[in-house]
């Protein structure tokens, strides 16, 4: 019934500290669903075996970067230990024409960074972990870290959290199965809303005339 | 993951011509679903054999029905054929407090007044025929009528359509079982959305002090 009407895509962002199982939840999402495939970045930070321009990133100068700011390309952008990483704006505008939908893995800035370029077209979703003493068990599973890298990371997660109220939806992850089901039922309610659906005025139109 | 947090309930609203599907669709969703329930209608029309007050309807004479029309007790009404109907507003309230979701049966004029009374709590679905062809056939199934009262029945469905940019998510029901899974979708959806998960504001102040 989707397919018989053409759709705009959705921008989809889905946040949350680590830990909160948002990796696990969008592999498997991006397995389920050929509709969705998830953003390729602009990076100028130096390829690493195996990394293909245009599939893992799209490699910049600092300068080419820089342009592509200045010329408004980029959705969202920001600088991590001296590299710059960004969204640029043609791929997910001609994948959104088409239908489909994007998913991005970016924090609450570029979030907020997204919203403010994507509009309607983005729909957020913000991941929580059942419990902190869940989330520092989680943390801690990851490898024999010491304490105070822990603790660090509960920090980062803490200032993560703290953003949740600027998302559309929220999910609380105590069960992987059930999140994953409100992950779909999310993009499957987008996709029905009214003014994604381009063609339905001429339906319309047509099934008032026939 | 949903009932672990209490939420307020929505106010589910489906609207669509006669002919498109809608009542095998609520049927089966109210069957499938145990968190909806049927909005209970006041009407001053007389109880028929078997109708059961506060079950069927809330039996009003003409004064009570139009002091609760003074009193701002409805949430929408309207006459037909000389009798009034409407839907009171406190048990929809009750339901929605407790985390009970309310299916109403009412055309456009009344979406129109929910949406004014409910606010965000009304989410409103428009089901549409996959053709107009397909639209008479089915009106003509309903039995032997005559051509010029399944063009009345026609012509009542196209007024009906012509309100459908009002609904904030539409479906084409060219399939029955996609259409129904729609409708799971999006009431899967609305129950996550952010607002409505009346107790996350303490959830997450726990997440970050613990």
């Amino acid at each position: 019934m989707i397919d018989s009407h053409k759709r705009r895509g959705v921008m989809l962002v889905f946040c949350a500290p680590s830990g909160a199982g948002k990796t696990t939840i969008t592999r498997q999402l991006l397995e389920k669903d050929d509709l969705i495939s998830l953003s390729v970045s602009a990076t100028t930070r130096a390829a690493r075996p195996g990394e293909e321009e245009g599939v893992h990133y799209f490699f910049k100068s600092v300068d080419g970067f820089k342009h592509m700011i200045a010329d408004d390309e980029l959705l969202e952008w920001a600088e991590v230990f001296g590299n710059y990483y960004g969204t640029p704006r043609q791929p997910v505008e001609e994948a959104l024409s088409a239908g489909r939908d994007v998913l991005f893995d970016i924090d609450w800035q570029g979030a907020r960074q997204l919203r403010e370029k994507g509009g309607d077209d983005v729909v957020s979703v913000f991941i929580l972990p059942p419990s902190s003493a869940e989330l520092e068990r989680r943390l801690r599973d990851r490898g024999q870290d010491a304490d105070d890298v822990i603790m660090k990371r509960m920090a980062k997660a803490g200032a993560e959290i703290s953003h949740w109220e600027e998302f559309d939806y929220v999910l609380v992850n105590d069960n992987l199965e059930q999140c994953l089901a409100s992950v779909e039922h999310i993009i499957g309610a987008e996709r029905v809303k009214r003014e994604r659906q381009m063609e339905l005025n001429a339906f319309v139109k047509k099934l008032l005339t026939d």
